[in-house]
């Protein structure tokens, strides 16, 4: 049996790694940190990072724990009176409109005798790139394959559930995988630790891969204007639709690491229209549930 | 009685005044119009406008009617099998921070033997003038007064209530008033609607009087900033806390309609601190609720 508090330590362990590869990513900026604690037990550290080339990205390690109260109960479907969570997430939003925005999660829950381990990546392009998407896809199929052949499938399909906007009938972007309460018999806790970490790790080459590809390249006003209309749905889907926003911010979390999902700027244009035949309309075009990134032509 | 085709005509009278009006004030811009259908039964008018000093407002007029749903009887409480609703609804973002952001919504719903009044109107100040919050204040107490010398008071209560952005323990602006389900014994169907016309009709005058004070005022960088860093929280309490929005939203309702009311464009930075003895400080240390605005000194 692994001990919380060594699950704890191997995510911080994996927030410095991540926070100091992104750093040599930007090559601008360091990021910023803000220590805190909650007032019920735990506490967390929140990293920022403004930098040139990663326009706002935030990587927050949490560990709290504490007595659990009747809303959290009713959320969780849960009768217990104490409960520990400990994870790290991630969301970058580049400046070059031409990066895709990324989100990674992953977290450990326990109360009492119940455990689970939950989390995610998906990314969300302002413009889609096939062959990135299905490089993306593929490695996340790796990933998961080395611990259940059914994993990449089955969490494909809850991330295109997930990171829906319903009131736009669109997906955020080209999805992930998305996992809650993964336990026992699915996976150990020991394997479900490895299971997360090598998520976890997976972010970062991945990440620099979709980045050194694109962050060079030029773009222009109407480029970037998209960039900032796609970041509005960005803020959309979070403070409407996303489940982890809107706990947190009804349970009196910290405010402002749980809004460091949000863009630096964010643009809004009523009943916006793209052209005809455009890269913003084939964009618009994938954003569905349902598409076998991997194998798209 | 009144018939609910009366109100509604009432108050697209209300939305036609009230655009003309607004093109006046902005000098440079006219109203877009999008008329849509509601595919339950029902439609609306929904209009726009981007001007060089109105950056962003949209009006928009609804009826709408058709058969209810269990949601929606859950939500309202009720058990009926229709329902009819009209209004207006108002937000405008101003380019000059100088200028307060403006929301009103006047309404009328009716389901088999009930009906009743909903609306308000309330002020978000970028930067908040108390000589011109005392004034807002009056002129809503006066309109109030004609009606019920108990309005005033009990819906400016309401309108602190409802207009508060839980997560930042802050008000959205200086309120105003808010006031939802008036019926008998407070109004008749007739007081009603001359008290939605009434608030629907103070709209201009007292939008014209903040706005020509302050629109041609110059700006610096910071003062920009700090508007888009206020039309942030703008932007969290419609999509995290307002209820209109969320029902909206969640029932499949006209998103464009419903989305107007976001700024074009708004910024967030991860834990800004505003200077000490500043504008801003002093606008912060405002958003407060229980302030008797009509005697601040």
């Amino acid at each position: 049996v692994i001990k919380k508090e060594e699950i704890a330590s191997s995510l911080m362990h994996l927030q410095d790694e991540i926070c100091r590869g992104l750093e040599v990513l930007d090559g601008t900026a360091k990021f910023h940190e803000d220590s805190w604690e909650r007032p019920g037990g735990g506490g967390g550290r929140s990293r920022i990072i403004q930098g040139a080339n990663i326009e706002k990205g935030g990587v927050n390690f949490s560990a709290v724990h504490g007595k659990s109260n009747a809303q959290m109960n009713k959320v969780l479907g849960l009768e217990t009176e104490s409960f520990y969570a400990t994870g790290v997430s991630i969301v970058l939003h580049p400046s070059n409109p031409n990066v895709p925005i990324i989100h990674m999660n992953v977290r450990y829950f326990e109360a009492g005798d119940v455990w689970w381990y939950g989390g995610g990546i998906d990314v969300t392009p302002h413009y889609i790139n096939k062959i990135e998407a299905s490089y993306f896809h593929r490695q996340l199929k790796f990933i998961c394959d080395e611990f259940d052949v059914n994993f990449y499938r089955e969490f494909k399909e809850i991330a295109d559930d997930y990171f829906y906007i319903k009131h736009r009938q669109e997906t955020r972007g080209v999805g992930g995988i998305f996992f809650d309460r993964l336990n026992e018999p699915r996976i150990t806790q020991e394997k479900g630790l490895d299971f997360i970490l090598a998520v976890g790790r997976t972010f970062l080459p991945i990440y620099s891969k979709l980045f050194n590809n694109n962050y060079q390249k030029p773009f222009d006003e109407r480029e970037k204007q998209w960039q900032l209309l796609r970041r509005g749905r960005y803020v959309e889907f979070n403070l409407v639709w996303d489940k982890g926003t809107k706990f947190g911010l009804e349970t009196d979390g910290r405010t402002e690491s749980i809004l460091m999902s949000l863009p630096q700027d964010a643009r809004w244009i009523y009943d916006f229209k793209v052209e005809e035949g455009s890269r913003e309309q084939e964009t618009l075009s994938l954003l569905n549930k349902g598409i076998d990134w991997i194998n798209i032509q």
